[in-house]
């Protein structure tokens, strides 16, 4: 667990800038987790400006949660920008599977980017394997198939870490195959968890010198940090102010003790 | 009062999908009151997703906040797919009355498109009935007239279910006039109450076999929501918190106990 | 003080409506602190929508973190809107001198409209004034040279109220220079604390003879809340809430007694 922990102490110490393409439902949530795990946010979408922001970005997260043609074009701009400087794009599928939209322009960042993680839910995840799988809106269905087999050959197709986000969270760069169970059900209740986590996913993986180990390591912190904010909390409301708290106070001993990981 | 609390509580068993086109002001608290409340909220815009998100969405909400002429697009596009499948239409026509644009818009909308149920303040209302009413930004500044004639009058030109919201909200549906009395002052100093209504009324109506009685049940249930936040609250931030964990744990009883309903 | 409180207690007597063309980041911050000191917010970015709101606002905020084409047209045409009305114009640079669009398009603000107060961080301010100055993303990085000079003569060069943002607010209409240092470090660990302020300058100088004590009073009355705020809360989901509860609650004796106002 060492070695995770001191990933988020290097999050602490960098203060990466994490540039997010991303939608308007969740943003806010999303610029707050990044101040509070202790990297610095920054959102821009247009195409006159997104190539300056990447340039001085250490990550990208590009999230399709309310996509338009005019926020596509900005992501495939920082999207090159992010590669040719070789920081992590993390990619958020939001709705994949949904809608025909989503699918095609996930697919495309997918073929034309070098896209470091992909993180969804099964349904998502599914959607992009070619699977059964039902995505209602923007909530997984579920997926048909084994789990771990889906995540590690669709990193393996993609050449990237794969992330299936449930109860437990299965991460595959395609060698490796990880489960975290960190996490508690009133994170599904709040709008915006989903998003969140690929924020800090981003902040991770921008200092980590292995990009599986940086998601493991946000995917445990995110959750203990729900963990320790349902003490406190009574429903969504209550919830998300503990979440942003507890996350804020974080510490490397917590990650230690309380990171529920597992080496499949 | 029996029926009001089993609409309710089809929404918690269906959980139907709610497809909304609102403002960003509002938009994430506009999410997490529709899943809050039980159901599963789904925000898409661009007229490349709407159709597809609208084909397997359960109602869908139209909310002109910041409107914009490829919003409004996307709101004719999903709102043609949503009169074809025949699921219930919320109009709110924000600011409706403040500036041309909006009142047109809304006019627009409500000639070429089947809406269900328009809520609005008095003076939107007022201002789409063409009775001297004033608006100021999107604050209602009252209305000339008795109140309850417009609302039913313009639910008989419209052939829709019309709310206007006050401190008693009042609902017809051409033949029925009711009011309802929940609901605390606190909930206007929040930005976005209004907005989150009729994310509720859409779930609501969506499970409804009666749209007006599932627009009853919704006001009065958020209204008691209301009512409990501000047991446990000093002013508006806490309230915000509250209220969500307020709507989140609401049970029927708490509705047949607490549902202020009066039927002209 | 006694005018400082004043102008406060004229923001809530007056109630003035705030029209503000901002970022989808923290806007509905922005509209919830707005309603919290006593003003009344309207958001709208649309040109179709602007004019005719411009023409009913008290001030307008004019704040460019999320920048695109057709919001910075929706800006002007307000500005212009604005300047024959002669109403006050809040700029907020999000961002300037970390990308050349948000330089650029600060500059042609302040070159085409009459703009009342340009607030902003060290590094904002710095760029515009030409000095040499760093942002990261919308991070300050600091300037360098005289903070105090630097504020004068840009306040002189634009014949505007300038503020520059930090641990002691620097304030000058190009004769005076304030300082005020009210506030907590907390407030820069939430997003969107430097948005709010800017709405809350706008309620502030829409209501005062002179900007400059109007800007004065708001950073002031804003800090106080902060203060008061961090002794209810642990963290920044805390403080939120606390924070907007503080800030509904002010009265004219909390900034009586507790604004730090050094004039230089």
């Amino acid at each position: 667990m060492q070695k995770y922990a001191r990933i988020f102490e290097s999050v602490r110490a960098v203060s990466p800038l994490v540039h997010q393409i991303t939608n308007y439902v969740t943003v806010n949530d999303c610029a707050n987790i990044t101040l509070c795990i202790g990297a610095s946010p920054v959102m821009s979408h247009a195409p006159e400006d997104v190539i300056d922001m990447a340039k001085i970005a250490n990550a990208i997260v590009l999230n399709i949660g309310t996509l338009d043609p005019e926020q596509v074009e900005g992501m495939f701009v920082a999207g090159r920008v992010a590669a040719d400087r070789n920081i992590p794009i993390i990619l958020d599928p939001v709705g994949t599977g949904a809608t025909p939209y989503r699918t095609k322009t996930a697919q495309q960042l997918i073929d034309e980017l070098p896209i470091s993680v992909i993180k969804g839910n099964a349904g998502e995840i599914g959607t992009l394997r070619g699977v059964v799988a039902s995505v209602r809106g923007v909530d997984s269905g579920g997926v048909v198939g084994d789990r771990k087999t889906i995540v590690k050959s669709l990193a393996v197709e993609f050449g990237c870490v794969v992330i299936m986000s449930g109860e437990e969270d299965l991460i595959s760069d395609g060698s490796r195959i990880v489960g975290v169970s960190n996490g508690v059900p009133m994170m599904g209740k709040l709008s915006g968890t989903g998003c969140m986590v690929s924020a800090v996913i981003a902040a991770f993986t921008a200092v980590a010198s292995d990009t599986m180990d940086g998601c493991i390591a946000a995917m445990a912190s995110f959750g203990i940090a729900g963990e320790i904010a349902t003490e406190t909390s009574v429903g969504p409301g209550s919830f998300k102010s503990a979440f942003f708290d507890a996350i804020s106070a974080l510490t490397s001993e917590q990650i230690i003790d309380r990171a529920r990981i597992t080496e499949y």
